[in-house]
């Protein structure tokens, strides 16, 4: 059994794991950290793991962390980085569900983040958890910078086009949408029910984080220079994410060798499924499972193809993709503990 | 492995047969019909069972049913009773989530159902499916009539305070609230998104099938008159059950001794979970499970006790008791397949 | 025209004041102060009433509240009561929309607001703000004390019955259901999307601050002594509130009595809708509308009769009833600016 | 006072219509067609319109529609043109709220709608309903046809671009979200809440009805040829839309020049709100109003501008639209009763 310690439970990524950790076959729950709350039974916070998850929270000086196989972070952006050195000198691996290991490039992290990076020299060695690009090197790592919701989408979208060169990669457009449980679970005026329910809006449009997130891993599969426009919005729901990404074709290539570049890109994936050529994925197909579908669209036989790709943000988008990382760190099959079915309706 | 058919499974009672029997590891998926899709995959038209259940419908005539080794109904009110003598004949077990086998007056069906009883002799040895109440008679049962879903929380929201005889079974009020997907998949303006969403109405009011039906059940566990008021209300949301149950207590009885009716009464059962006193439950803390829980208030500590009652309706309300049902009559544990951690958020 | 002030402008109180005032042929908004967002234009805070509201939030100091001829308080309770003194000296009419002034009974506003009242003398003279059952105290009012959004539905609703002394006053109960912006605009985990979405539960349950408010105007109407339970629920909708009432019938009445005991009490309120016996009224036909609309109830043509009510909680249950109210303070028809057609689909 | 019919006053422009000409100082509702519905009083269909519109539907046969001054058609398309010259010939004046005189193109039309355009001679007469664009059309106009709802977000977004030619006009992208009103009140299983509630999803990506009426119009802003893409979703809400357009910048321009390109263009515009550069407009600021809102966006001070737009579907989008038109049509003031206060929350 893997020794499985939680930094920061209390947010959704934090419960999200939980509820796919309480019935993973090979995962006893450790440890699981909260300032806070310590000595809270998790299950008095979040009812749902009643009968199914009997730790409670400790707070962090109090948490046994050296004595897991793996601890994941699911705090702010800035904690791991604090902490992992200790982790790993203790032989503990570490997988942040934040951003401190995602960018290579500190100054983007500085950036965009607004805190310097206080731990380069684990950065050096930090994988990038997305496995259908990056699976081998996954399986040898020690830290885990799991990806951002919105980058899973773009990258396992755009990356069959990029890679067969295909699509001009300076002018790609991603019109993302996403349910409100992206944002996390903050106080904030703006993400209330009664500011949010019922109506539709764009956000960080000038500018967001994935945006040099995804372009620092688009890059990696081509060598054309990336350009990325990236436009977030704001969904009426409470899970799911669904990019819209174009794409303007420089060869002259049918629709079938378009579906065929996928299907061959992803045919042995436990979790993307590519669906028919002119399909309309939902999220809900996806909800509460570590599914991620994707559809090709080319109207008027045009010059532009567009790919439409949903995921549930919580589970592929994090969670799920984080413990897939650790199925694999471990020598597990990658599936193991996550095959929900989604839930629909 | 239990060789399992499914008639009428285009529902959302089907759907979530499907997802739950998906992952089910004594279960085969061996039909599922509908005269409407004959040859389409299940998939194509739930995309989120995509590579996970890979049957197609076929039309009655063509499903092989009588080689299952038990058959669910999830149909409209009267088909199972016209199917199920043959099956019996064959040998096959016979569950139906409609109101076939549900009422033993045959009056009060035919009055509330507008149908006659085409099967009472089938009728007469079908077991009431509501496990914590009929365990033993369900194990040996032929025939289930599976509960509805507003009685589920009704009866077993009643039951400890009914049994003890500490309420007056003559004044119940039940006030019910149910998500949309209660209602069926059918095009009816009425359950339309643009007609349910953003608004809230009871419905049924002065009469609705389910209170014959709770009258029946609630009446075996009291020999005085039962006497319920039944009001039902539609939610916007899409899964989820909540009961809000009076009684008027006619007995001396402190707080500690009704919540410990409640423990005794439960304290055995796997999907029944009796929170703390005062607790305010949720439906989203049993969405996609077959949880049921519970927790009892007493205003001023006069002399009202009201249970809050939550389930979600596609589980514990319809296919997962169903399952449960499955399950004990063919000997195996009864949690088996039925153990997903409810999604919350 | 009248000059108005409103304090605290940002919740949805506030803001739902602005829509109504923008409009209204009488009024010329005069000041609204917020602390915190002093110097802001209301319209950068609020996009819906760009181009229709163009004065700035004040901080309370630099308002000139004393120069208008009436002040709304849409403020959290105990701001109304440190003010009203001053402005009342000053010759302004104050209309509060929190509780200060609800309660006449100072022990019951101390138990259940948790402070002291500091302002007792005004509150003997304060009126309590239903139109419907209060007119002619209202027209001769200076101070308004505006009534909870549950109270709102639960006195109209019994009223009839009360007055009539049809039902036994001393076991009503109440079911009630409240959109959640009746929560207020306030940065609380429990009012996130994510938390309120797709879920229904009950709260306070043992205990809610509009019980006592509503039974001390209930006694008004009947010599017996009333006793009430009073359930709220949380649903996932913005606005709206539907209260199912249900009494005990102590007389031998047929069902066109009761209907004419309804229909007889609101016959000439251009405010309130009795809708046609055995009608079910959903939130929505009264929304961004003054309107409450109601219906009768009797199961079985048994000895309970149930009110269903329906409100907007922040128009008829806030707002829009101050305003109702000031129209009647000036002298003004008592429809002026209310007059909007309530918002389906 | 404009006497006014409405054939086909079931759907959710036709109530909405209701709703708006019900306040309507200079308007008399004379007839209301609906075949199905015949006797039956408007507001018992539509509880929300009781004591406000009281008129019933009578049979298109039995509607006086030629003793009105202006009828309109919200009906399926295809309607309007066969009553159309009768109508007119009696001197009633026609907006058709449905396709059937929006593209000039009969080809284009016979097309994208699949039946044989019946009217092609008035069709030649039919004024394109587009007000900010058309006005001085508009006003001499005997019919119109009122755009869609996706064309009018479309069409004034990218007017000031490609009037002053400083974008690639072959190279649109709109990545259009809808709410599902605007699939109109039809009994379909797809429209359920069941299954649109809680998930995002792209239709309609391979070809829309409305990208020819669209590149219709924007073809008359500009001489280079117009190629557009336009992508539409449906979002899990009751009304609202937004558009996220896309443009190449084809000239050196700043974003000062950018902005004041749209603030000349609508600076007198009574419903076209252009926000600060950089804001982020959401549906719910224009909900149950006829105002249309956008903004500006530069990512980088790349050579992308992004035009946010957002309004009502069924008010800027359809009924408010229509109504405007009527008010040009009959020389009154342009914003007659069309000055809702958008409702928020």
């Amino acid at each position: 059994m893997i020794k499985v310690g939680i930094v920061g439970g209390t947010g959704y990524t934090g419960v999200e794991l939980l509820r796919i950790l309480a019935t993973h076959p090979q995962v006893q729950l450790t440890a699981i950290t909260s300032r806070k709350e310590d000595g809270l039974p998790v299950a008095d916070m979040y009812p749902s793991l009643r009968g199914r998850v009997d730790i409670a929270f400790s707070s962090p000086d109090k948490a046994k962390l050296t004595e897991c196989d793996v601890v994941f972070f699911a705090t702010p952006h800035g904690v791991a980085m604090a902490q992992a050195p200790e982790l790993l000198a203790a032989g503990v691996k570490v997988i942040d569900l934040a951003a401190d290991f995602r960018l290579q490039d500190v100054k983007q992290f500085e950036k965009w983040y607004g805190m310097p990076h206080s731990c380069t020299h684990v950065l050096e060695e930090a994988v990038y958890g997305l496995p259908e690009l990056n699976r081998e090197a996954i399986k040898k790592a020690r830290v885990i910078g799991n990806p951002g919701c919105y980058p899973t989408t773009m990258q396992l979208g755009y990356y069959p086009l990029l890679k067969a060169g295909v699509i001009d990669a300076g002018s790609l457009i991603a019109d993302c949408k996403s349910g409100v449980s992206g944002a996390g679970r903050k106080a904030e005026i703006g993400l209330l029910f009664s500011e949010t329910s019922d109506t539709f809006k764009a956000y960080g449009v000038s500018g967001h984080r994935h945006t040099p997130e995804t372009v620092e891993q688009l890059q990696r599969m081509t060598s054309d220079k990336v350009g990325l426009l990236f436009t977030p919005h704001l969904v009426p729901m409470v899970r799911g994410m669904h990019s819209t990404l174009y794409g303007r074709l420089t060869k002259d290539i049918s629709n079938e060798a378009l579906q065929a570049l996928f299907v061959d890109a992803y045919k042995d994936e436990p979790f993307v499924d590519v669906m028919p050529f002119g399909s309309h994925p939902e999220t809900r197909s996806t909800r509460a499972s570590n599914m991620l579908r994707l559809a090709l669209h080319r109207p008027d036989n045009g010059n532009t193809v567009i790919v439409l790709v949903v995921q549930d943000n919580l589970v592929k988008g994090a969670s799920g993709q984080a413990v897939q990382c650790m199925n694999l760190m471990f020598g597990l099959e990658e599936g193991t503990g996550l095959m929900h079915v989604p839930v629909m309706p």
